[in-house]
C-alpha cells in the first residue's frame, strides 16, 4: 500500500499539528507551502523551521496569481484586518478560493511524486464565514481532483470537527505542545507564539489554549 | 436575471467558437486568457486580437506555478511534443490539473466581478486521454466551486458533445467561418491557421475541417 503523505503546510496551529498527526499516520510524509503574497510572511520562516525540526522535506511554492484578482486584508496591505465581523458576513481576511487553489496545486505536485495522501487543516470549527473550511466542500473537492487527474487521492482533514481546545489536547498527546505555543505562526498580524491577543485569530487561539490549560 | 459570463479563452478554434457562442447568449462578455508558459505564446497574441474583433474586454493572467510542479510538452521546451500516442497513455502534451486551474482562477476572478456565468470550450471529442475535459469532471468542479466560494456559477460547455467537424458548422452558423479559419490557433507547434499539419492537434483539426467542407 502507498503510504506516502503531503501536508498543506503554513506554520499556524492547527496544519503544524497535522503534520505530527501525519507523522504518526503515514510511512513518509512531506510538506508544501504557498507563498501567495500573505501580510504575515513571517509563517513562512515559521513553517521551514518546524519541518526542519519534524525532519521532512519543505517545498515552497510561489502563487501570485491569487492576489492579483482578490481584494482582501491578508494580501492587500493598505486594509485593516477586520477586528470583528459584522453579523453573518465572511470577514475581510476572506481569501475567494484559497484552500481550492492550496489543495488543487498540492494534488498536482503530489501526482507527480505519486503521494496519494494529502493532508489539510481546515475545519468547521474554522468556520468564521469561510465556505472553504466545510466538510461538504472538501468533499466535493476529492472527488474533482480525482476526475480532473484520474488519480486516487484521499484528502485528510483530522481538524474538521475539533474545537481550538481539542487541537491543543492533540498537540499534547503528540507531544508537541511547546513547539505548538512558542513556535507556530496564528497572528493575523504576524507575531510568532501567543501573537498580538487582539485580532480574531489570536483571540480564537487564546480562548482555545485558556480551555484547554483549565481542564489540566 | 444577472446576464454576465466570462469565457476562459485561449484563441484556439474551441474557445473562439464559444466565444461568438456568448456573445450571442449573454448581455455582457469578457474573456481570461492564461499564460502558464506554454510554448506556443503566439496563441496569447492571437486571443488578444479575436478579442478585440469580438469587442469584448481581454485580461491575461499570469500563472507562473504551473510550469514548475508540472512536466511536460507544452511547457518544457527541452521535450518533443508527442507526434502519435501509443495505446491508451495520455499524450505528454497533458498538463496536468490545467482545466481546474483555470476555471477556478476564473471563478475567483468571476464573483469579484458578479459573474456567475463561465463559458469554456472543453469537451469529450477532444479527450485525447485528457481526464479534465469530461463532462463527469466539469459537473463535478461545478458543484466544488460553488460551496468554495458559496456564489452560484453556472459553468456552460457548448463544445462538449460535438465533433471538431460540428464546431466548423457551428463557427459558420455564428458568422465566424474565415476568423476561425485563419486567426485561431490550434497547431502544438505555434503556426497560425491551419498550422503545421503535422502535430495532433492539427491533424484532429483538418479531420474536422475537411469533414465539414465535405459536406457543403
Amino acid at each position: 500500500m502507498n503510504n506516502k503523505a503531503l501536508v498543506v503546510f503554513s506554520g499556524g496551529q492547527d496544519s503544524t499539528t497535522c503534520l505530527f498527526w501525519a507523522l504518526k499516520e503515514f510511512g513518509e510524509v512531506e510538506t508544501v507551502c504557498f507563498d501567495y503574497g500573505q501580510r504575515h510572511r513571517i509563517e513562512l520562516e515559521a513553517a521551514r523551521k518546524i519541518a526542519e525540526t519534524a525532519g521532512v522535506p519543505f517545498t515552497l511554492l510561489q502563487m501570485d496569481l491569487l492576489k492579483q484578482i482578490t481584494h482582501n486584508s491578508l494580501t492587500d496591505n493598505s486594509m485593516d484586518v477586520d477586528e470583528s465581523k459584522p453579523d453573518n458576513t465572511p470577514p475581510n481576511t476572506l481569501v475567494e478560493g484559497r484552500n481550492m487553489l492550496f489543495l488543487t496545486f498540492a494534488a498536482i505536485f503530489a501526482k507527480g511524486k505519486n503521494i496519494p495522501n494529502l493532508v489539510t487543516g481546515v475545519g468547521q470549527a474554522d468556520y468564521s464565514g469561510y465556505p472553504d473550511c466545510r466538510d461538504e466542500f472538501i468533499r466535493s473537492l476529492n472527488q474533482t481532483l480525482n476526475l480532473s487527474m484520474d488519480f486516487n487521492f484521499t484528502i485528510h482533514t483530522p481538524m474538521m470537527w475539533k474545537s481550538k481546545q481539542d487541537i491543543w489536547a492533540m498537540a499534547d498527546q503528540l507531544g508537541v505542545f511547546d513547539l505548538m505555543r512558542t513556535q507556530t505562526v496564528t497572528c493575523y498580524n504576524g507575531i510568532i507564539g501567543d501573537g498580538c491577543g487582539h485580532c480574531p485569530a489570536c483571540r480564537l487561539r487564546k480562548i482555545g489554549l485558556d480551555g484547554y490549560l483549565k481542564r489540566h
